[in-house]
Protein backbone atom coordinates (compact mmCIF):
# COMPACT_ATOMS: atom_id res chain seq x y z
CA UNK A 1 0.00 0.00 0.00
CA UNK A 2 1.35 3.31 -0.89
CA UNK A 3 3.03 5.68 1.72
CA UNK A 4 0.95 8.30 1.66
CA UNK A 5 -1.84 6.58 1.99
CA UNK A 6 -0.74 4.37 4.95
CA UNK A 7 0.33 7.74 6.61
CA UNK A 8 -3.23 9.74 5.83
CA UNK A 9 -4.76 6.65 7.40
CA UNK A 10 -2.42 6.54 10.67
CA UNK A 11 -2.95 10.51 11.31
CA UNK A 12 -7.05 9.80 11.20
CA UNK A 13 -7.19 7.07 13.53
CA UNK A 14 -5.16 8.99 15.83
CA UNK A 15 -6.55 12.29 14.96
CA UNK A 16 -3.73 14.52 14.29
CA UNK A 17 -0.71 14.84 12.62
CA UNK A 18 2.20 14.44 15.21
CA UNK A 19 5.63 12.82 15.30
CA UNK A 20 7.24 12.45 17.95
CA UNK A 21 11.76 12.61 17.32
CA UNK A 22 13.63 10.28 19.01
CA UNK A 23 16.62 12.07 19.23
CA UNK A 24 18.61 10.46 22.31
CA UNK A 25 20.82 12.60 23.44
CA UNK A 26 22.50 10.38 26.12
CA UNK A 27 23.03 13.95 28.64
CA UNK A 28 19.75 14.04 28.21
CA UNK A 29 18.18 11.13 29.55
CA UNK A 30 15.83 10.66 32.81
CA UNK A 31 17.60 9.74 35.67
CA UNK A 32 16.54 6.08 35.66
CA UNK A 33 18.48 5.82 32.38
CA UNK A 34 21.36 7.43 33.58
CA UNK A 35 23.63 4.74 32.51
CA UNK A 36 23.49 6.01 28.91
CA UNK A 37 25.24 9.00 29.65
CA UNK A 38 28.24 7.44 31.92
CA UNK A 39 31.58 7.36 30.05
CA UNK A 40 32.89 4.52 32.29
CA UNK A 41 29.82 1.94 31.69
CA UNK A 42 30.10 -0.43 28.73
CA UNK A 43 29.34 0.39 25.48
CA UNK A 44 26.86 -2.09 25.33
CA UNK A 45 25.01 -1.02 28.86
CA UNK A 46 24.73 2.23 27.09
CA UNK A 47 22.96 1.32 24.49
CA UNK A 48 20.63 -0.80 26.36
CA UNK A 49 19.97 1.73 28.78
CA UNK A 50 19.05 3.85 25.63
CA UNK A 51 16.59 1.58 23.94
CA UNK A 52 14.85 0.83 27.50
CA UNK A 53 14.05 4.60 27.67
CA UNK A 54 13.21 4.42 23.76
CA UNK A 55 10.68 1.88 24.49
CA UNK A 56 8.85 3.44 27.45
CA UNK A 57 8.35 6.53 24.93
CA UNK A 58 7.47 4.39 22.30
CA UNK A 59 4.93 3.09 25.24
CA UNK A 60 3.82 5.91 25.97
CA UNK A 61 2.81 8.10 22.88
CA UNK A 62 1.49 5.09 20.71
CA UNK A 63 -2.00 5.63 21.07
CA UNK A 64 -1.76 9.67 20.90
CA UNK A 65 0.48 9.71 17.59
CA UNK A 66 0.56 8.41 14.54
CA UNK A 67 4.06 8.21 14.10
CA UNK A 68 8.27 8.49 15.53
CA UNK A 69 11.10 9.74 14.01
CA UNK A 70 14.24 8.06 15.68
CA UNK A 71 17.50 9.88 14.45
CA UNK A 72 20.15 7.57 13.56
CA UNK A 73 23.24 9.68 14.50
CA UNK A 74 22.63 9.11 17.80
CA UNK A 75 22.16 5.55 17.32
CA UNK A 76 25.30 5.37 15.53
CA UNK A 77 27.27 7.46 18.42
CA UNK A 78 27.27 3.98 20.19
CA UNK A 79 28.50 2.48 17.38
CA UNK A 80 27.29 -1.78 16.87
CA UNK A 81 25.47 -1.45 20.00
CA UNK A 82 24.24 1.55 19.04
CA UNK A 83 22.73 -0.39 15.52
CA UNK A 84 21.41 -3.22 17.81
CA UNK A 85 19.10 -0.51 19.76
CA UNK A 86 17.94 1.33 16.48
CA UNK A 87 16.78 -1.92 15.22
CA UNK A 88 15.08 -3.05 18.76
CA UNK A 89 13.18 0.44 18.32
CA UNK A 90 12.04 0.64 15.32
CA UNK A 91 10.84 -3.07 15.93
CA UNK A 92 9.21 -1.75 19.14
CA UNK A 93 7.90 1.32 17.26
CA UNK A 94 6.24 -0.98 14.72
CA UNK A 95 4.55 -3.23 16.94
CA UNK A 96 3.14 -0.78 18.78
CA UNK A 97 1.37 0.68 15.22
CA UNK A 98 2.99 3.97 14.94
CA UNK A 99 4.57 4.52 11.68
CA UNK A 100 8.35 4.73 11.96
CA UNK A 101 9.95 7.66 9.35
CA UNK A 102 14.56 6.65 10.38
CA UNK A 103 15.48 10.44 10.08
CA UNK A 104 18.61 8.97 8.22
CA UNK A 105 19.34 11.93 6.08
CA UNK A 106 21.60 9.15 3.44
CA UNK A 107 22.52 10.59 -0.10
CA UNK A 108 25.00 8.51 -2.64
CA UNK A 109 25.95 7.84 -6.09
CA UNK A 110 23.34 5.07 -7.27
CA UNK A 111 24.84 1.59 -6.66
CA UNK A 112 25.54 3.02 -3.19
CA UNK A 113 21.90 4.73 -2.31
CA UNK A 114 20.57 1.34 -3.53
CA UNK A 115 22.69 -0.05 -0.33
CA UNK A 116 20.78 2.86 2.06
CA UNK A 117 17.39 1.53 0.80
CA UNK A 118 18.35 -1.81 1.56
CA UNK A 119 19.45 -0.81 4.94
CA UNK A 120 16.85 1.24 5.71
CA UNK A 121 13.45 0.59 3.93
CA UNK A 122 13.88 -3.13 3.00
CA UNK A 123 15.63 -4.14 6.13
CA UNK A 124 14.22 -7.65 6.83
CA UNK A 125 15.28 -7.04 10.53
CA UNK A 126 13.66 -3.64 11.44
CA UNK A 127 12.73 -1.71 8.36
CA UNK A 128 11.43 1.29 8.57
CA UNK A 129 8.15 2.64 7.15
CA UNK A 130 9.90 6.29 5.45
CA UNK A 131 12.75 7.68 5.23
CA UNK A 132 14.61 11.20 4.71
CA UNK A 133 17.25 11.65 2.09
CA UNK A 134 19.75 14.10 0.82
CA UNK A 135 19.42 15.47 -2.44
CA UNK A 136 22.62 17.29 -3.29
CA UNK A 137 24.10 14.15 -5.46
CA UNK A 138 21.08 14.58 -7.86
CA UNK A 139 18.02 12.46 -9.52
CA UNK A 140 20.67 9.11 -9.83
CA UNK A 141 20.82 9.36 -5.97
CA UNK A 142 17.11 9.68 -5.64
CA UNK A 143 15.90 6.83 -7.65
CA UNK A 144 16.87 4.01 -6.09
CA UNK A 145 15.41 4.91 -3.29
CA UNK A 146 11.44 5.74 -5.34
CA UNK A 147 12.57 2.20 -6.58
CA UNK A 148 12.41 0.55 -2.80
CA UNK A 149 9.63 2.87 -1.96
CA UNK A 150 7.94 1.42 -5.00
CA UNK A 151 8.37 -2.38 -4.12
CA UNK A 152 8.05 -2.10 -0.52
CA UNK A 153 5.22 0.66 -0.06
CA UNK A 154 7.59 2.90 1.59
CA UNK A 155 8.13 6.64 1.64
CA UNK A 156 10.71 9.23 1.09
CA UNK A 157 11.41 12.82 2.58
CA UNK A 158 13.73 14.80 0.42
CA UNK A 159 15.51 18.01 2.56
CA UNK A 160 14.39 21.29 0.86
CA UNK A 161 14.25 23.37 3.71
CA UNK A 162 16.04 22.50 6.59
CA UNK A 163 15.30 23.61 10.28
CA UNK A 164 18.69 25.28 11.06
CA UNK A 165 19.90 28.74 10.84
CA UNK A 166 22.73 27.02 8.52
CA UNK A 167 19.95 26.11 5.74
CA UNK A 168 20.20 29.96 4.67
CA UNK A 169 23.98 29.20 3.21
CA UNK A 170 23.28 27.03 0.46
CA UNK A 171 19.31 25.81 0.27
CA UNK A 172 17.96 29.47 0.29
CA UNK A 173 20.87 31.10 -2.00
CA UNK A 174 19.45 31.89 -5.60
CA UNK A 175 21.28 34.66 -7.63
CA UNK A 176 19.01 38.01 -8.14
CA UNK A 177 15.71 36.48 -10.24
CA UNK A 178 16.68 32.84 -10.33
CA UNK A 179 15.21 30.56 -8.40
CA UNK A 180 16.73 29.29 -4.52
CA UNK A 181 17.90 25.47 -4.46
CA UNK A 182 15.17 25.08 -2.34
CA UNK A 183 13.09 25.60 -4.88
CA UNK A 184 14.79 23.79 -8.21
CA UNK A 185 14.97 20.59 -5.13
CA UNK A 186 11.45 21.33 -4.64
CA UNK A 187 10.10 21.29 -8.24
CA UNK A 188 12.46 18.03 -8.47
CA UNK A 189 10.54 16.51 -5.38
CA UNK A 190 7.11 17.19 -7.30
CA UNK A 191 8.25 16.19 -10.93
CA UNK A 192 10.14 12.90 -9.25
CA UNK A 193 7.02 12.05 -7.16
CA UNK A 194 4.55 12.04 -9.78
CA UNK A 195 4.39 8.00 -10.70
CA UNK A 196 4.08 7.88 -6.56
CA UNK A 197 0.98 9.23 -5.98
CA UNK A 198 -1.27 7.39 -3.73
CA UNK A 199 -5.31 7.12 -3.46
CA UNK A 200 -5.72 9.98 -1.19
CA UNK A 201 -3.61 12.50 -3.77
CA UNK A 202 -0.40 12.69 -1.82
CA UNK A 203 2.66 11.51 -3.44
CA UNK A 204 4.97 8.39 -1.19
CA UNK A 205 7.79 11.35 -1.89
CA UNK A 206 7.54 13.71 0.28
CA UNK A 207 9.98 16.73 1.33
CA UNK A 208 11.38 17.87 4.50
CA UNK A 209 10.76 21.56 5.24
CA UNK A 210 11.54 23.39 8.82
CA UNK A 211 8.44 25.02 10.64
CA UNK A 212 11.50 27.74 11.53
CA UNK A 213 10.59 28.89 7.73
CA UNK A 214 6.82 29.13 7.56
CA UNK A 215 7.04 31.82 4.64
CA UNK A 216 9.19 29.30 2.79
CA UNK A 217 7.03 27.06 4.05
CA UNK A 218 3.79 28.30 2.00
CA UNK A 219 5.46 29.01 -1.30
CA UNK A 220 7.38 25.86 -1.26
CA UNK A 221 3.95 24.29 -0.27
CA UNK A 222 2.56 25.42 -3.52
CA UNK A 223 5.28 24.42 -5.74
CA UNK A 224 4.88 20.67 -4.03
CA UNK A 225 0.94 19.92 -3.76
CA UNK A 226 1.39 16.75 -3.63
CA UNK A 227 4.39 16.25 -1.58
CA UNK A 228 3.96 15.14 2.14
CA UNK A 229 5.47 17.43 4.15
CA UNK A 230 7.75 16.34 7.39
CA UNK A 231 8.02 19.67 9.54
CA UNK A 232 10.61 19.58 11.89
CA UNK A 233 11.89 22.79 14.23
CA UNK A 234 8.50 22.58 16.10
CA UNK A 235 9.18 23.18 19.93
CA UNK A 236 12.78 23.56 21.12
CA UNK A 237 14.01 24.85 17.36
CA UNK A 238 11.36 27.87 18.00
CA UNK A 239 8.85 27.16 15.37
CA UNK A 240 5.00 27.45 17.05
CA UNK A 241 1.91 26.32 16.12
CA UNK A 242 0.78 28.74 13.36
CA UNK A 243 4.17 28.42 11.57
CA UNK A 244 3.28 24.77 10.53
CA UNK A 245 -0.44 25.48 9.52
CA UNK A 246 1.02 26.65 5.76
CA UNK A 247 2.34 23.06 5.31
CA UNK A 248 -1.23 21.50 4.91
CA UNK A 249 -3.48 21.01 2.12
CA UNK A 250 -7.24 21.53 3.59
CA UNK A 251 -5.53 20.06 6.69
CA UNK A 252 -4.01 17.29 5.52
CA UNK A 253 -0.54 16.48 3.60
CA UNK A 254 1.60 17.33 6.69
CA UNK A 255 3.59 15.56 9.83
CA UNK A 256 4.79 18.48 12.55
CA UNK A 257 7.55 16.84 14.45
CA UNK A 258 8.78 17.88 17.60
CA UNK A 259 11.94 15.90 19.38
CA UNK A 260 13.25 17.29 22.43
CA UNK A 261 10.39 18.87 23.60
CA UNK A 262 8.51 15.38 24.59
CA UNK A 263 11.03 13.51 24.81
CA UNK A 264 13.34 15.36 27.49
CA UNK A 265 9.87 17.18 28.76
CA UNK A 266 10.93 16.18 32.33
CA UNK A 267 13.83 18.99 31.92
CA UNK A 268 11.37 21.51 31.75
CA UNK A 269 9.01 19.98 33.86
CA UNK A 270 11.16 18.55 37.07
CA UNK A 271 7.63 18.64 39.06
CA UNK A 272 6.79 16.14 37.52
CA UNK A 273 7.62 11.88 36.95
CA UNK A 274 9.13 11.77 33.19
CA UNK A 275 6.66 9.74 31.77
CA UNK A 276 4.05 12.23 32.79
CA UNK A 277 6.09 15.43 31.72
CA UNK A 278 6.08 13.06 28.21
CA UNK A 279 2.85 12.70 28.21
CA UNK A 280 2.04 16.08 29.08
CA UNK A 281 4.30 17.65 26.70
CA UNK A 282 2.71 15.37 24.07
CA UNK A 283 -0.79 16.31 24.67
CA UNK A 284 -0.21 20.56 24.89
CA UNK A 285 1.70 19.93 21.56
CA UNK A 286 -1.34 18.18 20.20
CA UNK A 287 -3.89 20.49 21.21
CA UNK A 288 -1.67 23.16 20.04
CA UNK A 289 -1.55 22.08 16.75
CA UNK A 290 -5.25 20.91 15.85
CA UNK A 291 -5.62 24.04 17.21
CA UNK A 292 -3.89 25.91 14.73
CA UNK A 293 -5.45 23.63 12.26
CA UNK A 294 -8.49 24.50 13.25
CA UNK A 295 -9.59 21.12 13.42
CA UNK A 296 -10.76 19.54 16.77
CA UNK A 297 -11.31 16.07 15.30
CA UNK B 1 48.32 15.93 14.67
CA UNK B 2 46.94 17.71 12.01
CA UNK B 3 45.32 14.93 9.53
CA UNK B 4 46.88 17.14 5.99
CA UNK B 5 50.41 16.21 7.96
CA UNK B 6 49.55 12.82 9.03
CA UNK B 7 48.08 12.37 5.35
CA UNK B 8 51.04 13.83 3.64
CA UNK B 9 53.79 11.54 5.70
CA UNK B 10 51.71 8.11 4.55
CA UNK B 11 51.50 9.53 1.20
CA UNK B 12 55.23 10.18 1.18
CA UNK B 13 55.76 6.74 3.00
CA UNK B 14 54.00 4.58 0.42
CA UNK B 15 55.14 6.35 -2.56
CA UNK B 16 51.79 7.10 -4.08
CA UNK B 17 48.43 8.81 -3.66
CA UNK B 18 45.93 6.11 -3.71
CA UNK B 19 43.59 4.67 -2.04
CA UNK B 20 41.23 1.41 -1.94
CA UNK B 21 37.76 2.06 -1.64
CA UNK B 22 35.90 -0.56 0.40
CA UNK B 23 32.61 -0.75 -0.75
CA UNK B 24 31.82 -4.69 -0.12
CA UNK B 25 28.63 -5.04 -2.68
CA UNK B 26 27.66 -8.54 -1.41
CA UNK B 27 26.98 -9.61 -4.87
CA UNK B 28 30.57 -8.88 -6.34
CA UNK B 29 32.54 -10.61 -3.33
CA UNK B 30 34.85 -13.71 -4.71
CA UNK B 31 33.75 -17.33 -4.23
CA UNK B 32 35.57 -17.58 -1.23
CA UNK B 33 33.11 -15.70 0.30
CA UNK B 34 29.85 -16.01 -1.25
CA UNK B 35 27.94 -16.80 1.90
CA UNK B 36 27.91 -13.49 1.62
CA UNK B 37 25.76 -12.93 -0.85
CA UNK B 38 22.77 -15.70 0.10
CA UNK B 39 20.28 -14.42 1.22
CA UNK B 40 18.94 -17.66 3.38
CA UNK B 41 22.18 -17.45 5.45
CA UNK B 42 21.56 -15.51 8.78
CA UNK B 43 22.91 -12.23 8.51
CA UNK B 44 25.44 -12.48 10.81
CA UNK B 45 27.26 -14.97 8.95
CA UNK B 46 26.89 -12.67 6.20
CA UNK B 47 28.34 -9.63 7.71
CA UNK B 48 30.71 -11.94 8.84
CA UNK B 49 32.35 -12.67 5.41
CA UNK B 50 32.20 -9.52 4.31
CA UNK B 51 34.92 -8.47 6.79
CA UNK B 52 36.54 -11.91 6.76
CA UNK B 53 36.90 -10.39 2.75
CA UNK B 54 37.80 -7.07 3.70
CA UNK B 55 40.37 -8.17 6.20
CA UNK B 56 41.86 -10.14 3.77
CA UNK B 57 41.97 -7.01 1.17
CA UNK B 58 43.64 -5.24 3.83
CA UNK B 59 46.21 -7.26 4.44
CA UNK B 60 46.91 -7.25 0.64
CA UNK B 61 46.86 -3.80 0.07
CA UNK B 62 48.49 -2.51 3.53
CA UNK B 63 52.20 -2.38 2.15
CA UNK B 64 51.07 -0.29 -0.96
CA UNK B 65 48.67 2.71 -0.70
CA UNK B 66 48.35 4.85 2.22
CA UNK B 67 44.76 5.02 2.84
CA UNK B 68 41.48 3.06 2.50
CA UNK B 69 38.00 4.37 2.17
CA UNK B 70 35.61 2.24 3.75
CA UNK B 71 31.77 2.65 2.47
CA UNK B 72 29.11 2.69 5.25
CA UNK B 73 26.58 1.24 3.32
CA UNK B 74 26.78 -1.17 1.97
CA UNK B 75 28.18 -2.37 5.97
CA UNK B 76 24.56 -0.59 7.44
CA UNK B 77 22.60 -2.87 4.40
CA UNK B 78 23.60 -5.83 6.85
CA UNK B 79 22.01 -3.82 10.13
CA UNK B 80 24.01 -4.20 13.52
CA UNK B 81 25.88 -7.10 12.22
CA UNK B 82 27.24 -4.68 9.24
CA UNK B 83 28.09 -2.48 12.01
CA UNK B 84 29.93 -5.24 13.92
CA UNK B 85 31.87 -5.87 10.44
CA UNK B 86 32.64 -2.36 10.22
CA UNK B 87 34.19 -1.88 13.33
CA UNK B 88 36.53 -4.67 12.72
CA UNK B 89 37.23 -3.53 9.15
CA UNK B 90 37.76 0.06 10.48
CA UNK B 91 39.70 -1.64 13.47
CA UNK B 92 42.35 -3.80 11.02
CA UNK B 93 43.05 -0.96 8.84
CA UNK B 94 44.13 1.40 11.15
CA UNK B 95 46.34 -1.73 13.15
CA UNK B 96 47.79 -2.28 9.46
CA UNK B 97 49.22 1.15 9.32
CA UNK B 98 47.00 2.76 6.55
CA UNK B 99 44.31 5.87 7.38
CA UNK B 100 40.76 5.49 7.24
CA UNK B 101 38.41 7.45 5.35
CA UNK B 102 35.28 6.43 6.52
CA UNK B 103 32.86 7.00 3.31
CA UNK B 104 29.73 8.16 4.97
CA UNK B 105 28.45 11.28 3.39
CA UNK B 106 26.44 12.74 6.89
CA UNK B 107 24.94 16.33 7.23
CA UNK B 108 22.29 17.35 9.49
CA UNK B 109 21.76 20.43 12.26
CA UNK B 110 24.24 20.73 14.62
CA UNK B 111 23.56 18.72 17.84
CA UNK B 112 23.33 16.02 15.53
CA UNK B 113 25.95 16.55 13.54
CA UNK B 114 27.95 16.13 16.90
CA UNK B 115 26.68 12.49 17.03
CA UNK B 116 27.81 11.64 13.66
CA UNK B 117 31.22 13.23 14.73
CA UNK B 118 30.56 11.35 18.03
CA UNK B 119 30.40 8.26 15.85
CA UNK B 120 33.09 8.54 12.98
CA UNK B 121 35.51 10.78 14.50
CA UNK B 122 35.70 10.13 18.14
CA UNK B 123 34.81 6.63 18.39
CA UNK B 124 36.01 4.89 21.27
CA UNK B 125 36.15 1.42 19.76
CA UNK B 126 36.96 2.31 15.72
CA UNK B 127 37.57 5.80 14.95
CA UNK B 128 37.88 6.61 11.50
CA UNK B 129 41.45 9.25 10.72
CA UNK B 130 38.86 11.24 8.20
CA UNK B 131 34.82 11.31 6.95
CA UNK B 132 33.40 12.33 4.03
CA UNK B 133 30.02 15.05 4.81
CA UNK B 134 27.53 16.41 3.10
CA UNK B 135 27.12 20.42 3.14
CA UNK B 136 24.17 20.77 2.39
CA UNK B 137 22.57 22.07 5.46
CA UNK B 138 25.16 24.74 5.84
CA UNK B 139 27.71 26.13 8.21
CA UNK B 140 26.54 24.85 11.70
CA UNK B 141 25.94 21.51 9.91
CA UNK B 142 29.74 21.58 9.51
CA UNK B 143 31.38 22.89 12.39
CA UNK B 144 30.56 19.96 14.78
CA UNK B 145 32.93 17.76 12.19
CA UNK B 146 35.71 21.23 12.50
CA UNK B 147 35.62 21.19 16.17
CA UNK B 148 35.78 17.01 16.41
CA UNK B 149 38.67 17.39 14.02
CA UNK B 150 40.63 19.91 16.03
CA UNK B 151 40.20 17.78 18.71
CA UNK B 152 40.96 14.51 17.14
CA UNK B 153 43.55 15.03 14.25
CA UNK B 154 40.61 13.63 11.91
CA UNK B 155 39.61 14.84 8.71
CA UNK B 156 37.23 15.96 6.87
CA UNK B 157 36.09 15.88 3.26
CA UNK B 158 32.78 18.09 2.12
CA UNK B 159 31.14 17.31 -1.04
CA UNK B 160 31.58 20.12 -3.37
CA UNK B 161 31.52 17.92 -6.57
CA UNK B 162 30.37 14.48 -6.90
CA UNK B 163 31.45 12.04 -9.34
CA UNK B 164 27.80 10.45 -10.60
CA UNK B 165 26.14 11.94 -13.70
CA UNK B 166 23.18 13.48 -11.28
CA UNK B 167 25.86 15.67 -9.78
CA UNK B 168 24.76 17.84 -12.37
CA UNK B 169 21.42 18.77 -11.28
CA UNK B 170 22.04 20.79 -8.59
CA UNK B 171 25.86 21.14 -8.00
CA UNK B 172 26.73 22.30 -11.07
CA UNK B 173 23.99 24.74 -11.55
CA UNK B 174 24.55 28.75 -11.41
CA UNK B 175 22.37 31.31 -13.25
CA UNK B 176 23.85 33.09 -15.68
CA UNK B 177 26.79 34.88 -14.58
CA UNK B 178 26.71 33.57 -11.00
CA UNK B 179 28.59 30.70 -9.17
CA UNK B 180 27.37 27.42 -9.12
CA UNK B 181 26.50 25.56 -5.73
CA UNK B 182 29.86 23.68 -6.30
CA UNK B 183 31.75 26.69 -6.85
CA UNK B 184 30.00 28.61 -3.49
CA UNK B 185 30.75 25.15 -1.05
CA UNK B 186 34.50 25.41 -2.43
CA UNK B 187 34.94 29.01 -1.44
CA UNK B 188 33.17 27.71 1.76
CA UNK B 189 35.73 24.62 2.11
CA UNK B 190 38.40 27.02 1.36
CA UNK B 191 37.26 29.59 4.19
CA UNK B 192 36.08 27.36 6.95
CA UNK B 193 39.55 25.01 6.79
CA UNK B 194 41.65 28.04 7.06
CA UNK B 195 42.27 27.47 11.23
CA UNK B 196 43.04 23.72 10.48
CA UNK B 197 46.20 24.41 8.23
CA UNK B 198 48.96 22.18 8.94
CA UNK B 199 52.67 22.10 8.87
CA UNK B 200 52.37 20.72 5.28
CA UNK B 201 50.06 23.87 3.86
CA UNK B 202 47.45 21.99 3.50
CA UNK B 203 44.26 21.98 5.86
CA UNK B 204 42.64 19.39 8.05
CA UNK B 205 39.44 20.23 6.05
CA UNK B 206 39.39 19.28 2.53
CA UNK B 207 36.61 18.35 -0.35
CA UNK B 208 35.59 15.83 -2.68
CA UNK B 209 35.74 16.48 -6.85
CA UNK B 210 34.80 13.77 -8.68
CA UNK B 211 37.61 12.71 -11.22
CA UNK B 212 34.93 12.47 -13.40
CA UNK B 213 35.06 15.94 -14.19
CA UNK B 214 38.16 17.06 -14.67
CA UNK B 215 37.77 20.67 -16.19
CA UNK B 216 35.83 21.60 -13.16
CA UNK B 217 38.25 19.64 -11.10
CA UNK B 218 40.72 22.03 -11.98
CA UNK B 219 38.95 24.99 -11.61
CA UNK B 220 37.69 24.27 -8.41
CA UNK B 221 41.35 23.05 -7.12
CA UNK B 222 42.04 26.97 -7.64
CA UNK B 223 39.59 28.10 -5.01
CA UNK B 224 40.70 25.65 -2.34
CA UNK B 225 44.43 25.81 -2.67
CA UNK B 226 44.97 23.94 0.77
CA UNK B 227 42.69 21.66 0.73
CA UNK B 228 43.20 18.16 0.09
CA UNK B 229 41.31 16.61 -2.58
CA UNK B 230 39.24 13.36 -2.11
CA UNK B 231 38.93 12.19 -6.35
CA UNK B 232 36.45 9.37 -6.46
CA UNK B 233 35.49 7.60 -9.91
CA UNK B 234 38.72 6.64 -11.15
CA UNK B 235 38.40 3.07 -12.69
CA UNK B 236 34.63 1.96 -13.20
CA UNK B 237 33.50 5.28 -13.33
CA UNK B 238 35.22 6.53 -15.92
CA UNK B 239 37.96 8.76 -14.85
CA UNK B 240 41.67 7.56 -16.48
CA UNK B 241 44.53 8.68 -14.83
CA UNK B 242 45.34 12.15 -16.81
CA UNK B 243 41.85 13.31 -15.13
CA UNK B 244 43.06 13.23 -11.77
CA UNK B 245 46.33 15.37 -12.46
CA UNK B 246 44.30 18.99 -11.80
CA UNK B 247 43.71 17.91 -8.61
CA UNK B 248 47.57 17.68 -7.64
CA UNK B 249 49.62 20.50 -6.33
CA UNK B 250 52.97 20.09 -7.31
CA UNK B 251 52.21 16.49 -6.78
CA UNK B 252 50.89 16.80 -3.87
CA UNK B 253 47.39 17.24 -1.81
CA UNK B 254 45.35 14.91 -3.47
CA UNK B 255 43.64 11.14 -2.77
CA UNK B 256 42.55 9.23 -5.58
CA UNK B 257 40.34 6.55 -5.00
CA UNK B 258 39.31 3.22 -6.69
CA UNK B 259 36.59 0.76 -5.45
CA UNK B 260 35.50 -1.72 -7.65
CA UNK B 261 37.94 -1.76 -9.99
CA UNK B 262 40.18 -3.17 -7.35
CA UNK B 263 38.21 -4.85 -4.96
CA UNK B 264 36.46 -6.70 -7.35
CA UNK B 265 39.28 -7.16 -9.87
CA UNK B 266 38.70 -10.69 -9.97
CA UNK B 267 35.60 -10.67 -11.65
CA UNK B 268 37.92 -8.78 -14.74
CA UNK B 269 40.77 -11.04 -13.98
CA UNK B 270 39.00 -14.52 -13.86
CA UNK B 271 42.22 -16.58 -15.12
CA UNK B 272 43.82 -15.42 -11.40
CA UNK B 273 43.06 -15.98 -8.38
CA UNK B 274 41.65 -13.19 -6.39
CA UNK B 275 44.52 -11.75 -4.34
CA UNK B 276 46.63 -12.07 -7.37
CA UNK B 277 43.76 -10.55 -9.37
CA UNK B 278 43.76 -7.30 -6.66
CA UNK B 279 47.11 -7.01 -6.30
CA UNK B 280 47.44 -6.81 -10.20
CA UNK B 281 45.05 -4.11 -10.23
CA UNK B 282 46.34 -2.06 -7.61
CA UNK B 283 49.60 -1.77 -8.32
CA UNK B 284 48.31 -1.11 -12.38
CA UNK B 285 46.42 2.06 -10.42
CA UNK B 286 49.22 2.95 -9.26
CA UNK B 287 51.80 2.91 -11.66
CA UNK B 288 49.24 4.69 -13.95
CA UNK B 289 48.67 7.58 -11.52
CA UNK B 290 52.60 7.91 -10.61
CA UNK B 291 53.01 8.14 -14.43
CA UNK B 292 50.36 10.49 -14.82
CA UNK B 293 52.09 12.84 -11.97
CA UNK B 294 55.54 12.28 -13.64
CA UNK B 295 56.72 11.12 -10.29
CA UNK B 296 57.62 7.80 -10.24
CA UNK B 297 59.14 8.38 -6.65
Amino acid sequence: MNYADRLEAAVRAKGNPCAVGLDPHTDLVPEEFAVARDPAAPRAERARAVGDFLVRVIELVAERVPAVKPQSAFFEALGADGALAWERVVRAARDAGLLVIGDVKRGDIGSTAAAYARAFLESDEAPCDAITVNPLLGRDSIEPFLEAAARTGGGIYVLVRTSNPGSADFQAAGARGEPSLSTRIADAVAEWGAGLVGECGFSALGAVVGATHPRELARLRERMPRAPLLLPGYGAQGAGPADVVPGFVEGRGALVSSSRAVLFAHRSRPQLAWPDATRAALDEMVGAIKGALGNPR
